[in-house]
């Protein structure tokens, strides 16, 4: 266990989880890419975690030292590095595309809710927040090791890579106002969510099938995480 | 313009919000509760915030030291100090019922959808994360103020104080799979939702409905905030 463990860069070939139930998603989820996980002396059952590291050959310690390294203001008793890795969206399945999210709270969040909802592949048109961060591994509870996921550089790019998913951008003052049982059946597509402080560019509205999610109140946005929350559910139930 | 600005106590009479959206929100809601409105030297267009103000008579001013003294780390350009107030929620319309909510992010983001999805009225059930705290009213992007919510030392205080609600407690496991076009039709009903790490006590399979949102992925829970969202979508419209 020799691995040097220091805060996060976007630059590192690793990143890291923390907190058991996201290191336990690494773990099953992804084993071939945990390098090491960090047990801390205080955490009361570390039993089922080592169990599971032992199974798949991935070294595990108890060791404090590696908590205070990280400098971490949360508490936190679990620690999985990981090495980063590259995917490949699923052609013949719904696609979530992210333009430009800058949130890594919001970022991890929405990945958490796709996990849930059954959605496996996400877009994430760059610039974007870093995916990698130890605050969005942690905001998506681990769900980011159950999600294939692939950055473009534009929107035209993944466009060009994935032509048939019918394409749903959601934008206020869109075509199509979601509602119950009104929503699109088609059963290749892909949700487009914007910015969380510019939204999606009024090109979006020439492409596809633009939505809107009704708003009777006052408030005239939702919180990104939100929004993309309402469109999946809504497509997918 | 003597007020004293200090970094915010959960004892203090008065909180404020931050940022010029949540204080406009602030000002146009609920001016009455407004004590001052600071804008930074360096924000570009004060005109409007200043205009709003004046219509209402609330002091403004252009001062800088007013930002250093609550030694914030984000970036924020305008702030209003305003006095906390007691509300009632509406006897006649749903209620949106929180039990032990304990992030402020997840409090102030559900408090935004309500009033996007058009619901004013919020429970509160003790303890939980303080709905006057700047962070709070923040995540709220000032939605705060178009929101009626009352604090319950327990959920059968609430449930006293509005025996007519139908109830619907959201919970894994809950009897009715919530999927499009399956909502209860009830006019007057509660939508009620957990802590973050614990969700709702056994107890509450016993009252109401209970309500779970389907989960074919493999992730085992929603974020709260996510959970709101689709419940309070899901039944309103």
């Amino acid at each position: 266990m020799k691995t040097i463990l220091k805060p996060y860069k976007n630059t590192d070939d690793c990143s890291y989880t923390s907190g058991a139930y996201a290191t336990i998603e690494l773990v099953q989820a992804k084993p071939e890419q945990a390098r090491a996980v960090y047990i801390h002396p205080d955490y009361a059952e570390p039993e089922r975690i080592l169990s599971l590291c032992a199974q798949r050959r991935i070294p595990a310690a108890r060791d404090e030292n590696a908590f205070r390294r990280l400098g971490q203001k949360e508490n936190c008793y679990v620690l999985g590095v990981f090495k980063k890795y590259e995917c490949r969206l699923a052609r013949d399945r719904p696609h979530i595309v992210l333009v430009n999210p800058a949130d890594m709270g919001n970022l991890g969040t929405i990945i958490r809710t796709m996990a849930g909802l059954g959605y496996g592949d996400l877009a994430v048109v760059t610039p974007a927040a870093d995916i990698w961060h130890p605050k969005t591994v942690r905001a998506s509870m681990g769900a980011l090791f159950r999600v294939r996921f692939c950055p473009f550089v534009t929107f035209d790019a993944y466009r060009a890579a994935y032509p048939n998913h019918a394409l749903f951008p959601f934008m206020p003052g869109g075509a199509l106002e979601l509602r119950s049982g009104n929503r699109p059946k088609a059963e290749l597509y892909a949700l487009i969510f914007g910015n969380e402080a510019s939204g999606l560019g009024p090109d979006f509205f020439t492409i596809g099938t633009s939505v809107s999610i009704p708003q009777p109140g006052p408030v005239d946005s939702f919180n990104l995480a939100v929004a993309a929350a309402i469109g999946m559910y809504a497509f997918s139930m």
